[in-house]
């Protein structure tokens, strides 16, 4: 099995990489090769043959040379970020839209060209395809009104994945992630920041600030449950899907104050004490536009799992990122 | 007011500039400038200024001529049709995706260089954008899964519309036409052709050919009603469309029998003898996939109209393309 990423050196796509690395297979099938590219170098695990590059998607060959190996399985995770896709208009629709695009168009022409070559393409959306006003749960037919220029490109691929699989060019699965917590790494400045940042930050004895009520509920799997969620749609069998290859991935609903009630049974009151109130009204108004709750009974039924708690998705962080150890 | 109409010499492009011309004005204003394109070239209506040019909209630098003018409402018709672009999948992407795009784009970079522009943008999506399984009536908020390229090209063409709308480049709507019915003009190979020729052929004294079951069920509306909904669009305020600005067009949803039933009242019994049943399985199963029923809640309280009978959708016919005359 010759194994390609794109946005390997992303924080799921490295997490992916080591996944794919201890496993030494996927889906089934022990794994000869490993292709990586990112827009900077990804490293390329050791005992792995392969090649590991950087690369912009949307650059003219770009695509072309990343399929001409003809890999058998291909993880799709490059983006530009929501809040960057927001800020250059140009540059998300470049890398989002185009690159998605070129990439699915680079795999049809490999199998117009020689060989029949149908391979696997596992494509990350986001639940940022859906736009506010929602319904209490999200369903799996709900429609996609995407809000920003991010989850009109994530929106976009899912519909060219659909199709450049229906017309049988590729065997295309897109995943719509929950919110990734707790985000490993440095706070930033995403909107969204803070979900991670109010767990993250105590556990390692720092501060955090709280810029919304504890009322507020989210929809939240755990970086582990990602990478989950990507090994399983690569061996999934694509068939029962029909049509429709895109899904909203299984999640946990909770609240700010559910959040908090978990870092206190795993890390006790001294972590939570750490956890500052600074109510941001900008902040407030952009997570209140954000989805709170899905039913992914689709995903659910064909074997996808997130995590049951927020104190699973608190150990999952201090078993990957701190050894284990809690402050 | 200076009006671009881009797939000027298609079916409903032709009725559309014709009504434009009758009327003098549009969305309450008068037509100062009429700008007509097509993949061929359309008839500019006598004594209206303006220039009608045949254009392919994906050639280099076609669609910034098109707004070089800066048309203040634009009505965006062309399109590969459904057929072709299963059959052609390059041209359909390359016509339907990129034409559209390319528009979009043009109009956004008149207003990035120069005085403000953000023209009114009509752009007319389908019903192909939906696909089967369908509940029974399909909502407003059913999930756009179409089973077509073009389906998939015309549900992309909504997310553009709505992202460059939402992010203040242009002011646009779509609206999703159901099947026209009654077509003019010659028979023509569409699996859908049925649903006219079974009307248009006896009105004309002419056999035509009824290749699916009288259960049947279908959503329609005449030639003069989507040209209603067009001009509609182009008047309606598009603030309380929030970020959703496509909508299903009303139409009626009726079987094969009472196609026929309405025939008979309207042309009697020997019209209706001028249809021959000859059962075709490949046209049974492809309607088998197309949606039956719409409740299109939000397009009617916006005041959007189609017909309420099949009598009133063969009547248009009669008045618009047989001078009121049935044989």
């Amino acid at each position: 099995m010759h194994v390609l990423v794109i946005g390997a050196a992303g924080m799921v796509g490295r997490k992916l990489v080591a996944r794919l690395a201890a496993d030494g297979m996927v889906a089934g099938h022990g794994i000869q090769r490993l292709s990586l590219v990112d827009v900077v170098q990804p490293d390329l695990p050791d005992g792995f043959a392969g090649e590991a590059w950087a690369a912009d998607i949307s650059a003219f060959g770009a695509a072309d040379r990343m399929v001409a190996g003809r890999p058998d399985l291909i993880f799709h995770l490059a983006a530009i970020v929501s809040g960057e896709a927001e800020a250059d208009f140009e540059k998300g629709y470049r890398i989002n839209l185009d690159g998605t695009r070129l990439l699915f168009e680079a795999i049809r022409q490999q199998g117009l060209h020689g060989a029949r070559y149908v391979p696997r393409v596992v494509f990350t959306s986001s639940i940022a395809v859906f736009g506010a006003p929602f319904p209490d749960a999200i369903g799996d037919e709900f429609f996609t009104t995407p809000l920003t220029s991010y989850g009109t490109q994530k929106a976009i691929g899912e519909l060219l994945l659909a199709d450049y699989s229906r017309r049988g060019f590729m065997d295309g699965i897109g995943i719509r992630l929950p919110t990734i917590c707790i985000r490993p790494g440095l706070p930033n400045k995403a909107a969204s920041g803070f979900f991670s940042g109010i767990l993250r930050e105590p556990l390692a004895g720092k501060e955090a600030v709280l810029p919304v009520p504890d009322t507020v509920m989210h929809w939240h799997a755990s970086p582990r449950a990602a990478v989950g969620f990507l090994l399983h749609a690569a061996a999934l069998d694509t068939k029962p899907l029909g049509a429709r290859r895109n899904l909203t991935m299984p999640g946990l609903a909770a609240t700010v104050a559910e959040q908090i009630e978990a870092l206190r049974r795993v890390a006790g009151d001294k972590a939570v004490a750490l956890i500052r109130r600074v109510p941001d009204e900008g902040i407030m108004r952009i997570v209140e536009g954000w989805p709170r709750r899905f039913d992914a009974k689709r995903a659910e039924a064909l074997g996808f799992r997130a995590e049951k708690d927020f104190d699973e998705i608190i150990r999952v962080h201090v078993e990957d990122e701190l050894m284990g150890k809690v402050p």
